[in-house]
């Protein structure tokens, strides 16, 4: 059952949240959003024969008709081919402007199917159905959709919301311990931009959150989408603020990059990035040094990796020159002023960067 | 040099329509939209050469350092490759989100170079320089981009609009005869649906607008886009009045499926489309026949088909149910009240449609 839904406040695009156990069993939750009576759940090939036929029931039940799709699971197949796989999925079963995607799995699912309902047919609503935590604390939430491009991570996209967010929190049950390790790494993201106290919090509960604890692990989500949702609420476009949710990521998105995605897990490389991202701001002089310390013990807490893998200094600047947050060719990094408080700097001196970098 | 430009009014996402000729050469219509200092023009094999070097010491001279980019020309180069081939390009040369798309070219140029803007690095903004009647009166006018699919014309974009739409009328030297007659059935087409006034003056002005007349050009390219605007700004996202705008276009786009993209020119597919509409029209007692004798004597006047191809009723049946403006099911079709009055029709008996298609 769930209590009250959060709310991501973006005027008529707003949208809830809803956080609970089963609740992928709920028709109420769907019934709202469905009101042309057809639906087409995409999803990939390991969630889907674990929750699709569960799903299909639900949305029966809340008055849709609906079929699945599946594409191939992990990171290195949320591209242009698995994209259009759903494309041709949607038009050979008929579905047309006033049919809702669901996108029911983690968060490759959900940027590749978010960017199909973006752009199928010039766009359709669609509804989020996260079934891993870091599908749940972040990219579920925001409205953010993409596929990847051999030359860069994320560089094909749109900003679409969906209708609604529906996470089922007894999903968590099948995830792979790395996956979990994976999501804490979003949560502990937005604790270090946004929230001191949360980060104690965070510290205090490490190993309940790493064993699954329920309570734990539903505290966190909430208060990770709380969070996020009001940084999206206030700059949906990444303008401004939302800026700061990349902490960790331009180093994090080298990484993945660096390694051909997919070896390493995107929350892992946030992880070993947001410890790069402390080093830095603590070699600058924003925080003290035991202060980036903290950061990465609790990385390392959280079973994330504390360091990079090996890779060549040019091999750092090509990718993270290349970062979407870039603008005229300068590096845009996101530092702590303060364990709980992120800011943007366009301003770092390229040879602290490359500092750090010698010795991760 | 241009007069006072036309506006399209879409609150915080007007823009202008510059009409005249000469106008690629004129920095000040770019310089406002250029603020981060860097452009990409997108525009094709055959449009680069003659447009290009030109439109880049404009961009320069409004102060945006810029490079080129091409597809190659023609509707069945509407397609993912192209649009990959635009993203790579962009990739390579360091584009970033403070990058202006130019699109310099016709209605396919518009759509994939619009569609990269709308998704490179989820959204960069752009700048329609539409070099085609076609693109001039209809596409380069209202936000909506896209690639075709296998499956579908159109069936993969988003609306996007564009900073400002600058159309050089001297570009229409260089058009080609069949070219110029699909560009006329766009702006027939507005006629027919919107303004009996302007469909009089188009009976009467069909033959210099054949020849090339400047002045009769001119005041067709400024009409339709007012009559364009005006529906866009009261129906962005072809929610209702909007889908008006595609009068002749679901029998068209039958046409281009039907014999395979690029055959037929869009306008041409589209110019017989509009006299099986009035027909259709006609059988249905929503005008007279002779006034559907009317819409089929302008459009071959214009220089276009009044007939369709040989196709067969079920391979009709199949594109059209394909349509992007059906939803559950049904045949949507733009059908005359009037000459000038086009409304929407959700529930044609197909036995109707099927008997206009027997007897085209």
């Amino acid at each position: 059952m769930t209590g009250e839904p959060l709310r991501v406040e973006l005027g008529e695009r707003s949208y809830p949240i809803h956080i609970g156990a089963g609740l992928l069993s709920e028709p109420a939750l769907f019934a709202p959003h469905l009101r042309g009576g057809r639906a087409v759940i995409v999803t990939n090939e390991v969630v889907g024969p674990l929750y699709a036929a569960t799903l299909e029931r639900t949305l029966a039940a809340a008055g849709a008709k609906s079929f699945t799709l599946a594409i191939p699971d992990g990171e290195a197949h949320k591209d242009w081919k698995s994209l259009d796989g759903i494309f041709q999925g949607l038009l050979a079963g008929g579905a047309d402007r006033g049919t809702v995607l669901v996108a029911l799995g983690g968060g490759v699912v959900g940027d590749v199917a978010g960017f199909a309902a973006a752009t199928y047919q010039r766009g359709v609503p669609f509804i989020q159905v996260p079934t891993t935590l870091l599908a749940q604390v972040d990219s579920s939430v925001g409205g953010k959709t993409a596929i990847n491009h051999a030359l860069g991570k994320n560089m094909v996209g749109a900003f679409h919301q969906p209708l609604a967010v529906v996470t089922d929190t007894a999903t968590l049950a099948t995830l792979p311990p790395r996956e979990l390790s994976a999501g804490l790494a979003e949560v502990v993201k937005h604790a270090f931009i946004a929230d001191a106290g949360f980060l104690e919090w965070m510290e205090g509960n490490a190993k309940r959150l790493v064993a699954r604890d329920a309570g734990a692990l539903a505290y966190a989500i909430r208060r990770s989408c709380e969070i996020k949702a009001a940084v999206v609420a206030a700059d949906e476009r990444e303008t401004g603020v939302r800026a700061l949710l990349n902490f960790g990521h331009t180093f994090g998105h080298a990484i993945e990059a660096a390694m051909g995605y997919g070896r390493w897990l995107h929350g892992e490389a946030v992880g070993a990035g947001m410890v790069i991202a402390a080093r830095l701001s603590a070699a600058q002089g924003r925080i003290p040094a035991a202060d980036a310390d903290r950061v990465k013990r609790l990385v390392g807490a959280l079973g994330l990796p504390e360091a990079p893998p090996a890779i060549a200094l040019e091999d750092w600047m090509t990718h993270m020159t290349r970062d979407k947050k870039n603008e005229g060719g300068r590096v845009t990094l996101i530092l702590l002023d303060a364990l709980g408080k992120a800011a943007v700097s366009r301003d770092t001196p390229r040879a602290a960067i490359e500092a750090v970098l010698r010795a991760p």
